[in-house]
Order: structure tokens, then sequence, then C-alpha cells
């Protein structure tokens, strides 16, 4: 009795669907099945005879002769089962998680960390294309995990790696980021230059700007990565915004009156004044909880919008709180300061 | 005959040396391991007799009756040979890698993700005190990129998963770091005092300095998240720091002199004179540099005194540049324009 039960794409096909950052670029093609009608024994002996390196997959697919994929049968049930005369698809467990070729990367990647799955079949209108077993989904994640952390840092992700870049190529990838954040940052420019009245009337007011949208870009970065991440892992999701919402609006008032209460002290020791040092206190608590606001917001709604929520970086969220916060804290100024209303 | 050959360490030995953040705290203590005087026959039913789920070892080792590690049998070879009286220490193959119980989780992160073993054996003296296998290995590099990532976030790493975090825990995890960070920006605002009087002599530097301290920030962040990546992955180490800074600043003239530029028709847009225009012109081209430099050399240097590259954040980068490139910025504008010399 024969069988030719071993399901090998040719090489054309599997260079054909090899797209980048999808399952396809990362799934073993080459791998060994079993036909739904073999014995225990045979399938045993065939399994054995097709072992090419020292990668023993823990699970088997089971298919029928189209191809077809019926279920898995784990190692340990086939090297333990001592009726050899058994049919396979007597011992075979059903299929509970499955992807497809074309799906992309960056949707398998939170599934894979959070379930954690030692072999994943992957396959395309009910056929067996291929599999991702532990080597497979290791690569898989920390290909993607590279690419969230370049995508953190406001860059695009490099295409090869690091110290086989080129200058020119980091150029590339980098400029884009940079220009767009100079851009959206240049505003600035124009809020201070709006408010130029009140910097030349109370000129201490100019000191605290660096920290001020410092310390709000900080406390935001320090939520978004956090949160990036989560959700990276599968941890967070979209279902999560309100109880997402509702433990950083609660942690960022206690981290406003610390910082808030700090900020007094230090506007205090430069003797600008009461009133600056009321501002500049006011500004760092209210800074704090809208950085805080827009943090948790932003990467849900890129998440919502199919976009990577990794795209926001330290400096998106920092670029963002720089305009706003400078609204803030003069609009606060001209409240506390009598000169300035 | 009869083995008394699997390894298993007691719950009580397992708890003791359970530290956090070690390699013990996610090794598999309870493993299936052959003695060397072992036949091939009987190591194969000894081994198919001990499997308690479908997590079959690809690797299985080899010890002698005192626990001491000799070397490791591939499942493919004790499954295929057909000599069922071969000894086993004839079969197996030397250990090439191991890990011991008390190395910290992210000194060994680097390497697994570098050489991406499928079993890692954890020897304590010679002796087989447990092994990482691919699940535990993913599990480690998982951790340690979560913690990574919060601490590439300004943020201490949290103890427990996000959704579990309570918010004064997180209060507590975050404040340090942006306390931290609040004190090196508070120098901003000395800075900015002691150049008082050029600021009012020409309020229109004061318009800039978010644009640019900020565009130094950002330029240094994309550096340092790429950087930090590559060495957790084991692709960057200090061996690589001349061709790192000699990439880096390469890079960061061409991005310079795109963002000068760029931000010479910004200055000249607001109107606020050629001189001005110049300074943050210039200041734009000198910042980029500075910061490519400082954000190429920083992580190499903690690595160095055996602190996480990790904590090399954007904050981190952005609060050291937002000092050092106003006084860059100031000392620039001194030079050009002829009223504040």
């Amino acid at each position: 009795m024969t069988y030719v039960a071993s399901h090998t794409l040719a090489a054309g096909q599997a260079a054909e669907i090899k797209l980048k950052e999808t399952v396809a670029s990362y799934m073993s093609a080459s791998l060994i099945t079993l036909r739904r009608g073999m014995k225990a024994g045979d399938a045993r002996a065939h399994m054995l005879g097709q072992l090419r390196d020292d990668d023993v997959p823990a699970q088997i697919f089971v298919t029928d002769d189209s191809g077809f994929l019926h279920g898995r049968l784990s190692l340990k049930t086939l090297l333990t089962e001592r009726n050899d005369a058994r049919p396979v698809c007597e011992l075979m467990q059903p299929i509970d998680y499955s992807v497809e070729p074309g799906q992309l990367r960056r949707d398998v990647a939170p599934e894979l960390q959070e379930k954690s799955p030692d072999t994943v079949p992957v396959v395309r209108g009910g056929k067996l294309a291929g599999a991702l077993y532990e080597r497979e989904i290791a690569s898989l994640i920390r290909d993607e995990e590279t690419d969230d952390a370049q995508r953190q840092g406001a860059s695009l992700p490099l295409d090869t790696p690091y110290l086989a870049t080129s200058p020119w190529a980091l150029w590339k990838k980098r400029l884009p980021w940079l220009l767009l954040l100079f851009a959206a940052e240049a505003y600035t420019s124009t809020i201070l230059q709006v408010f130029e009245e009140q910097l030349e009337a109370v000129i201490a007011l100019a000191f605290f700007i660096p920290l001020l949208i410092g310390t709000g870009g900080n406390s935001g970065t320090q939520i978004t990565s956090t949160l990036v991440r989560a959700m990276a892992v599968g941890e967070v999701g979209l279902r999560n915004l309100g109880a997402v919402l509702r433990k950083e609006v609660t942690t960022s008032v206690m981290i406003a009156l610390a910082i808030g209460l700090v900020g007094l002290f230090r506007a205090w020791m430069l003797g600008v004044g009461n009133e600056v040092a009321l501002v500049v206190c006011l500004t760092l608590v209210a800074i704090t909880v809208w950085s805080a606001i827009v943090s948790s917001i932003i990467p849900m709604v890129l998440k919502k919008m199919r976009i990577d929520p990794a795209v926001v970086s330290a400096p998106f969220i920092a670029t963002f709180i720089d305009g706003t916060g400078l609204v803030i804290y003069f609009n606060i100024a001209k409240l506390v300061i009598a000169d300035l209303a």
C-alpha cells in the first residue's frame, strides 16, 4: 500500500503568494500531512519516513485526497496509539484555530500572542496551504515587534536589518515622519505668535514652555506605549475603551496633583511671582489630564480605522500635546494674571 | 530493568529559585530526561510513557545518575533508530548552548532572539536544573518585550497585565520617571531665564522653541528606538559602536540639511526677519546632528554599564535634547544676530 500524503506546495505557488507582511511569507509550505483514511501504524511509519530535520511537529494535519483540511493529530496520540489498525480519522481532533495566507501579519500577531498555539494551519478555501509552527510563529511575532518598535520611534519600518541598512535608506525611512511632525509642530510658532503680546508683557511665561509641554508629552507617552503594547499582545481591544479611559483618567488626576504641586514649588524657586506660579501649577494639572484623555483615545480610534496603533509614537503624542498645551497655557494665563486680561 | 530517569524538581526547590525576571521563573522543571546508559528501545518506551500532554520535546536531555548533563538526543533520532540495543550515549549530541537558572531575563533574551533555539537546557554547576522549550522561550521573550515597551514609554514595568493594574499601581509605576524627567526638564526654565535679555530683545526667538527642541527630540527618538530594538534582538552590541556612530552621523547630516531648509522656509513664512530665520535654520542643523550623536552613544554606554538600554525612552532623549538644544539655539542667536552680541 502506498500513500502520497505529504503535502508540498510547488515552489512557484509559494512564490506567487509570498507577499510582504502576510501570513504566506512566514508559513512553512513543505509539511508532513496524513490522509484521513490512513491506519495508525502506516501513519506512524509515514510520518517517521518524512522527517527531514530535527524539527518534529507536535501536531500533524489530516487532509483528504483533494487537500481539504479535516483535523489534526497530536504526535503523542500517534506515537502512543497501540492499535495499529485504527484509522487516523478516529484519532484526530477538530481544527479550532486557523489563519489564511493573505491575512496581514499585524492582524494575526495579537491573536498568536494571546493564544500562543504551537501549530496553526494556514487554510485557503478549506484546503491546507501551509502551517505556522513555533519557529514560524516566533519569527512572525519578532518581525511585527521590530516594526512596531520602529513605528513607535516615529520611523517607517526598515526593510532590512539595521546594520545592513545604508544611511541613504535610513534617510528615506525617517524623513517622511520627521517632516510630517515638523509640519504639525510648526503650528506652535503660529500659536506663540498669536500670544506675542502676553509673552512680551510677562516674559517669565516663556521660561516654562519646554517644561509644561514636555511633561504633557511624557505623561501621554507613558500611556500610549503601555496601551499600544497591550493591544499588540491582544490584551486590550476596542471593547475595552471605557475601562481604559476610566483607568487612565483616574490615574492622570492623581499624577496631575503630584506634578502640579512640584511645579508650583519649582516656579516659586525661580522667583517669577505668585501669579505665574499659579498658572504653571494649573497648566500642569490641565495638560496632564488632557494628555491622558488624548493618549487613551487615539490608539483606539486608529485601531478602529484599521491603522496600526503603533504609529502613535512618543513624538506623535508630544507634537499633538505641544500645540494644544500652549493654547491651554496661555488661556489659563489670561484668566489668572490680571495684567493680561 | 527499571529506570528512574525522569528528572523532576521538587516543588519546594522550584519555588526557592523562582525569582522574578530570572531564567528560573520561566524554565520547565518537570521534564523528560534519559540516562546515558539506556538502550535506544528502552529510551523510546520510557519517553513515550512519560508524555503527559501534547507537548513533545524535539530534544531530550541525557544525564548520568547524579543529574549531570551529558548531551541531547533529538526526538527524530530516537524515533528513527532501528537498532533498539544501541546505547543512548552513542546517539546523543553535545550541548552547544545552555543557560543558568540565576541569569537575568534581560541578559538571555537577546541571545535567545538571535539563536532562536527550540530547546535550551538550564544548567547549574553542570547539573540539569530544567529546560526552556519553545513555549517557555516565547513567554520569556514576550515578557521582556512588554517590559521594554513600558521602559521605552518612560514607565517602570508593570507587575501585572495592564487591564488588571489599578490606577494606584499605575501611579506608583509612572510617577518616579515623570518626576525624574520633570526635575531634568526643570533646568530648561533656568536656561531660558539666563537668556531672558536676548528673549526680550528678540521675542520672535521664543516662537521657535517648541519646534526646535521638538524636532531634536523626534530625530533622536527615531535613532534610539531602532537601536534599542536592534540591541534587544541581539543584532547590535557594544562591538558595533563605531559602525553605528558612522551610520547615524552620516544619516543625520543628510536629514539635517533637509530639515534645515524646511525650517528656513517656515521662519520666512512667519515674517520674523532674515536673521532669526537663519538662526532657526542653523539651529535645526546643529540640533539634529547633536541629537544623533547623543542618541547613538547613550544606549551603548548604558549597555556597557549593565543598565537596560530600553530606559532610553523618547521622553529621556527629548528631555536631554531640550536643555542642550536651548543652549545651542541661544548661542547661535548671539553669533548671528548683531543686536544680541
